[in-house]
């Protein structure tokens, strides 16, 4: 059996395992106040640039649990997040943000990408409707780089976003749950500091790119909440043990490891992508990151399914239906090679059978 | 430096470590479908007896989450969940009861314990208050076993709190993140068995005893929660490669390696213990459990601090702070002669200096 | 100056204030336990039938807090509520049913009304999807009617969208700030009997029909929520002086007076659009009760509200705004023709300007 | 029946009343933006003075809809409130505190009252608590004045906890529910310029003292948090009909009305408290306000409940109850005659039968 599902199957990359293996029976203290969580601030504070500090990082254990604390820590009580409809805290986690109490206002998408335009018009029409201190005041933009769609953002595209959001003093948050695979693509003209500098907070994903797990939050604008370490804890989400995380984020940040993951998830998930473009297949979206959306027949679908896993992501047609196949650090060539062959040979099967 | 700080100094046990190294590559399903985390249910659902099935069981990352996401999902609208003053839910988790939108109703204790009289007084006067629909109606019990004092409830106290619930229909929450510690005294009767009767929902602490995170909560009257696993997601608690979790429980439950880590680290603290003990000192509790809490003149205290670490408790009284040292996985032998050595060290410098 | 900005303009109708009169110097139980109460909930469980029980009724002080006390007593952890994107729940109500922790799922809607289509189509695709346990769960259907937007659903509308929760085990809320305004409508086929059958919950505004403040919540299953009343107290809602909404629901229970300011405010709101359409104007729904929502030119509205109050809606297009003309019990003929009158005047006006 | 329940067992003081009555014709504009409001606001401002501006001031429609709207309005993320153990907010508000995602912390109190040392060394033992981070911060105080047992602080008491709030800069919040009790109370030295002056936000209570509902918060360093009526909003607690309160609380401060009712239903609370202790009984605190909590033996309290309304209070001993007498605007001398003469008439049949 293959694995796509997924660019969460394996655990630790082996310089992260090795690395937690090393540290595993130092005394340190807890709650992150230990060096190695330190040296992962101090690297992580490095690669962004743009004056944010090592105290402007916190680390959390996952993404939804990011996204929560992050969200329900920076808006005002009167205030929502905008989010397109197809953001992950918009559908895929189960109410976690409004749980904290706030809403989630959907924006339209293409893509999976929020348009700068159609932010614009939504905050010059809520701030004109003489009856908007009855509604849920913006306080708040996120999207996600790359999207849940596999999809990127260009810089113009980028800096247009931020500077709506400035001129409405809305911050702009990045879910960067699989950042790696934006900033290691070679058709992206975003970098690690484009994103600093354009965002007021943003997490850099580590649980899809190599940690067992672990998010790292980059407060850019020295904007970091006030005792938020004891409002992370209010939301269960203080590890006892964070040198868990720190850890692994300063393995992660030694010597590139993050960006080197990154690059070669994206080969694989080139390889991937060509295996289906060169046997003439369509895709959902245009995506250069680490998840193909592949459109196939249902028949073909349900046959590869026996040998290869992927995970179902929506029908497009009667006949059809959209699969994501994820690349991981752990992906390697015979992946690849396994894929189209197992994807010929279901193909062939299916020839034979009709 | 020597360190007694606390009881998640160190990273995990040897075996565990082995466990979570040898599973690093495999390819497995997230969110806690894996094999290891079936594996490591049904061996807790052994452990337990009583009835309780390998699906009655769910892991979590810490214990301030555990407790939030159990009482939150047991409790109902108009309920809170009562606890003694210096339950962990009540003093140390920065409000996260509260947070989920329910009160902690907190009961005078003795020794870190409530006694059963006074539970059965206080639910006796709720119900015959012609007001107490003006009231939060007490919908849990939560003790800790051993306490936050580092005591233990005899077999016979717990089967009479354990009676006072089913009386009023209210579930008994045992909050175990030291669980193993308990199981593992000598002086206790108490067994995995009777928790698993005596309670509705307990939990096998992880962190503090050998994994680098994890919960085990055990519903021990097929009470699990309805979609369990969406509220716990909603409340950032689930994690994406639930396998962490699962391939550590599963380790720690092969070969009663959960109980050689309570048993060794009893024998460490009873010879923590005797260190002071053997030299005259006084005790904030009589603690049979991993935690000793040792009365020392200040002047001792902030001396023997310059090489031992340990945790300041609470002031005594005008010269004198109760201080915490704590034991391991990871104490040995060469600790214990260290403090001992240390603390000879700092009462001789104190004696030469006044 | 006219008045038709909304329908809550003035204090009580003649009658209601009657009764409140009549009744102040009694010394009355609190908090609803008074025999004004009592009364008032036994005659809207005689009007609604269909086997509502006086206490099955509960009495709430305004609609957006009603609306967020009934559904967060009625949905569980994991389900938030489903409810068209014009819903008041959805856009006015300043996020209230988030801060209860739910989220507001939103379908598509035509003329303020969800599709019965449409919800089957939601649901089941829900249902489908093999991650629908990382999302939230439908677990109620919201539906106002009269609708926001002054339109009605039919009998069959009403049916069928009550057959797809029922096959779902989904309850069905009705929002009736406005019921009044449907029940009297001669277009409509829809009994109170009906909404009371098709329904699991619903309300009868009083506010916006001659109470000075005052919804009745009638649980048309048996299904009020355990201990509703120590609920509504935890959200603030609860009113000592209980009578005061009583004693209103009493009155206008009272020989048919609630069906009757029904059908004077309609007869009204008949000749406000009747003023229009006489004229030649467009509608932005065409509505059967007691808003119209009339298209004017931009200048044309101006310049008629300098005498006339009414609300602007939202733009339809570069030159012409949707606005909105309520009636209330206290709306009569002198309104009417006034309006006529200030219209007329305003239009002369700008053509001698033009 | 005589009736001494409560102070809220009739309706609205006869002029506030006739205010309503005149009033009730008017087209108002809604959610408080009428004149009637205006001119109230003014009125309570003037009253107050120290710069307290009419924009200051608002208006809930009961106490523990204000509780939970002031207090989750002003408190931080990390913070929580703290108040007496017999608070309103501790204890018969049914968790609408921690229902906002708040702590109370409760600290012991003396006949109703914290003792400004108590709350100074708890103030103290938090901050130099090394593990504070791990605990919800105190962030505001709350009292009742006159408190829920009918006491006073003083203006020392009142001045010297305003101080240590202001040392530790956190807000201090006086419930006012029964304030026209303190400040017509001839024992009392603290004026409501004091109680300006010395707290941070106060409610002046109607609902208990004259009006049918409405509380008016007076916010009193010009800190009324921002987007205070969306946040209200969002609370469920924005009446449309917003005049209701408006009205009411113009008429209480119209020829000085609500110190007029403060002072006649402290009269009627004296004469209470005569019948009592002219015949030689004891009462639970020597209350100077509206509220006498008298100890009666329980076959007296019994007998006389077949003719006097009272409430019952807390057992004292196995034979005795403390049972609370309440005087309001419509306590008149022959509810005072009527009781002295039951009273008797009570106790003179327990001689009979035993």
């Amino acid at each position: 059996m293959l694995h796509f599902e997924s660019d969460y199957l394996a655990g630790a990359h082996p310089a992260v395992l090795d690395a937690l293996i090393k540290a595993n029976g130092e005394k340190l203290p807890g709650y992150g106040a230990d060096a190695y969580t330190e040296s992962a601030k101090r690297k992580i504070s490095e690669a962004c640039g743009n004056g944010v500090r090592p105290e402007d990082i916190a680390f959390l254990t996952g993404g939804t649990q990011t996204n929560s604390v992050v969200i329900s820590t920076m808006l005002r009580d009167w205030q929502g997040v905008i989010a397109p409809t197809t953001g992950h805290v918009s559908v895929h986690e189960a109410g976690a943000i409004e749980y904290s109490g706030s809403k989630v206002i959907t924006l339209g998408q293409f893509g999976g990408k929020i348009p700068a335009p159609a932010l614009r018009q939504y905050l010059a029409g809520f701030f004109a409707d003489p009856n908007h201190e009855h509604m849920v005041f913006p306080g708040m933009v996120y999207i996600s780089h790359p999207t849940e769609y596999g999809t990127l953002y260009s810089l113009s595209e980028l800096t247009e976003i931020s500077g709506v959001c400035r001129k409405y003093g809305i911050p702009l948050f990045i879910d960067g749950a699989r950042l790696a695979y934006a900033l290691a693509c070679g058709e992206s003209d975003v970098t690690l500091g484009d994103i600093t500098r354009l965002s007021d907070v943003f997490y850099i994903g580590g649980t899809k790119v190599g940690a067992l797990c672990g998010e790292a939050v980059v407060f850019t604008k020295r904007n970091m909440p006030e005792h938020f370490m004891t409002s992370v804890k209010k939301r269960g989400a203080l590890l006892a043990k964070g040198a868990l995380l720190g850890v692994q984020f300063d393995a992660l940040f030694t010597d590139g490891l993050y960006f080197e993951i990154g690059r070669h998830t994206l080969d694989m998930a080139a390889k991937i992508k060509n295996v289906f473009s060169s046997r003439g297949f369509d895709f959902l979206t245009d995506s250069p990151t680490n998840q193909q959306f592949v459109i196939l027949g249902d028949d073909l679908a349900e046959k590869l399914s026996e040998s290869v896993g992927f995970e179902v992501w929506e029908k497009t047609d009667a006949d059809h239906t959209a699969v994501r196949f994820a690349a991981g650090w752990y992906t390697d060539e015979d992946d690849i090679s396994g894929l189209a062959s197992e994807l010929d040979k279901a193909a062939e099967m299916l020839r034979h059978n009709s």
